[in-house]
């Protein structure tokens, strides 16, 4: 696969700087990208590069000061961004064959839009609905009455269980569970009941779910997952939980039953979010942090219990002056003894 | 699907106050009930949902004093209890239908019970024993010699590997993985020398066990999880644990090899518990702590490392209070010195 | 099975002292060992256990000193590691029947080596290459291009997806997701868009991943596990991470992206990584702890953020100590007030 540097600028909106003819067959990083491979940097911290860097060309911010040194440039408002549209030119996902595999079992009344893919060992239950152009891959189960919209697309070996609502666009890695039981339990008189879970597990379109990450069904009302958020491997959404638009949910963040975050949260890795709590739009938590409580729209939290980050910093430093603190005062405890006695 | 207010309340043996004969078409949360549901409260500070409730019925604790105002009451001892009984009447779990789908595999001796239902693509090795009304969902792996009791449920994409031996009753969600191998080596001549885990997994009676969670066979001795405990989404149970009765494990536990967990435990999201050491009955650990200790019976610890509640809340409050702590002690210091100087 | 303790120490190299010809059924642990059983103890402290042994015969080490009680020894160099050789002899993995399950689907192109067993439903996509002597365990996806080497055991319901690089005796546990794509999103004019993952997902010899563990590919450069390094259960690791060879990394660690971990590296349960750092050799981080910062090779590391082990103990230790400590603190002021005043 060849383009000219002019021919991909035009993909992207870009401006060439330098020889808009120049070949392309593929993309690299700026480390080390060859003289046929396209790059790209994101800022001035990363103009050191380019000195060495024998690229066809590079993407680079259209406001960005760069060294005239020879290179040829592509200039357009998010290099990443750009580099993202050209690496899919390059490397286009592999889109698995329309139809259905003769493997597969569908239940009565499954409907199945135009130009669906559905891979082998498939299994859909009775009233699924697929939405054109879906792509479910293999070992997947469907369960009864799901609704899945146009574009989305399955991994092999994920569960989505009746109750699951997936909007447009979907995506789910290998092994997602979706619409499983919350962890609804009563006292009876021999152990804990199982209370029934009957709600819905809506997720919005453009959602992305990692690998083994599981979204619980709601008990009585419904889960749900705003538009265009993504969500990483191993991640735990309970019950009832409201996830807001465009979040981003880092890799083994654990997000109790009932809670409620706002759009464009960002939760670091292994985050774990108590129940019954809000978390504001815009806010960010820390990896490894957990919180109890409400954190406010566009702060920033770290810690377990998590607090303001700045206040969690200087008290994370803090800790490991401890050991000197308690002999500090234990000093100033003898001096006040020896001021004690001395007046004595 | 209709039932009388009077109808319901015989299901639960419930006593009625008000209209007996008003008509329920279903069941909601008491806060968006409307006037064919019946809800439910579980004591006194949800009175004031009650005021402008719409409900055909509330049901309410037998003790609890509610303001007379024309609802219509269905007095019973546990109102959740009764409410997850009316929740089944109204929204039975689907089951799926009994046999065997033809695209199952069976291995040579495998014994199925009277009224199973395995459902299409079930991978059944040699000899396994599935109980009677057990349910197999699709793409569940069951191993050879795996003895599963009546009344199981397993839902699609599970593995239950040799060594696996589970009660009646027990319901295992999607990508559950029992008796999966523990995490044993040895040093060997050239690195890590696997050790090969032979032990039994055993889950009693009721025990359930969430989405893409993970329990491992005993190494030499076994795994086992006692009558009726509750086990979340994505917890890890390493080899040789004993968990005991009617324990709750929340969301992303992670309980490391050889450790014993009586009954009655009480393990919050995230929390970790280390390996070789002893929870006592009716402790409880809250959620993201991480015991490397022993806790006593009945006792709530928190914290990383995990202390007696109440003196993790004293010092997890205390610590936030550090920096300043630091500059009281700098202040104190100086001042000492300024006595000093003065004195000198 | 039946062996005479003579032919058992054969086999692990080991020197009788005893009885060579007493017969041998089993293995157990010392403290359960009957007397058709072979046992082993790894050192003195276990001596302890011996007096009540009935085992048949006991492995010990070479160089200890062992009271002489009449029991039959086998002396070796490593009595764990000649302990889970004679397990095997005892209880041999079963191994599934070589060949292609009917069930199996095939893609164009798939290279099958000698001696595999590809079990049932499993689905192969094209190009694959599955070397000599390999199982893939039922259920099992195996992506377009996928090589696998010689030897490797795939337990049921694994993913193995496109750009996944497998060494030889690879052994992967269930629910395993190899090459999964990573966490890659730059910002768009109206949300997170994903970056497509083009890397690969390279896994050496002899690594073993546990049961619903996720390892992602590369998203522009590749994803590698070096030889013998073996992974526990629900773990995760990130995109572009290099790990070294022979490292432990225990049940629900998270590793994030592009972070370089050296050789002999040991990850406790649940430990978080951030991403971009570097962990040295022979490093080793305690359970539950996190660490943000580059680890010197060598070093233990404990708590969040990680310091070396023993600050932390310190550290750690004086943390319960803050409320007394602050009211020492609260106190010495007062004391000093006092002596202000009395200056006044």
């Amino acid at each position: 696969m060849t383009f000219s540097v002019q021919e991909l600028a035009e993909r992207v909106s870009g401006r060439v700087e330098g020889d808009p003819n120049r070949a392309v067959h593929g993309v690299a990083p700026v480390a080390s990208a060859g003289p046929e491979q396209l790059t790209y940097i994101v800022g001035s911290k990363y103009l050191r590069y380019l000195a060495d860097c024998e690229a066809a060309a590079v993407l680079v911010p259209t406001d960005l000061a760069v060294p005239a040194n020879g290179k040829t440039l592509i200039r357009v408002e998010s290099p990443e961004l750009a580099f993202s549209t050209l690496l899919k030119v390059f490397h286009p996902p592999r889109i698995p064959p329309e139809g259905v595999h003769p493997s597969v079992v569908l239940g009565p009344g499954v409907e199945l839009g135009t130009g669906v893919s559905i891979g082998p060992h498939v299994v859909i239950d009775g009233e699924a609905i697929i939405g054109a152009g879906s792509i479910i891959g293999a070992h997947t189960y469907v369960g009864y009455g799901v609704r899945i919209g146009d574009g989305t697309r399955i991994d092999p070996g994920c569960s989505v269980l009746e109750g699951a609502v997936l909007g447009k666009r979907v995506r789910l890695h290998c092994g997602a569970r979706i619409s499983s039981d919350g962890f609804g339990y009563t006292r009876g008189p021999d152990g804990p009941v199982k209370i029934e879970q009957i709600g819905l597990c809506i997720l919005g379109d453009d959602v992305e779910v990692g690998a083994n990450s599981t979204i619980d069904r709601g008990s009585l009302g419904d889960t749900v997952v705003g538009n265009g958020t993504k969500i990483d491997n191993l991640v735990h959404i309970g019950h009832n939980c409201s996830i807001g638009r465009n979040c981003y949910i880092v890799a083994q963040v654990g997000i109790a039953g009932s809670t409620v975050i706002g759009d464009g949260v960002r939760l670091g890795g292994q985050v774990g979010v108590a129940g019954h709590i809000t978390i504001g739009d815009g806010a960010a938590i820390a990896a490894g942090s957990g919180t109890m409580t409400n954190i406010p729209a566009g702060e920033i939290w770290s810690g377990r219990p998590a607090r303001r980050h700045r206040d969690w910093l200087r008290a994370s430093s803090a800790f490991y002056k401890l050991p000197d603190l308690l002999r500090r005062v234990s000093a100033l405890e003898r001096a006040a003894e020896d001021i004690d006695d001395e007046e004595a």
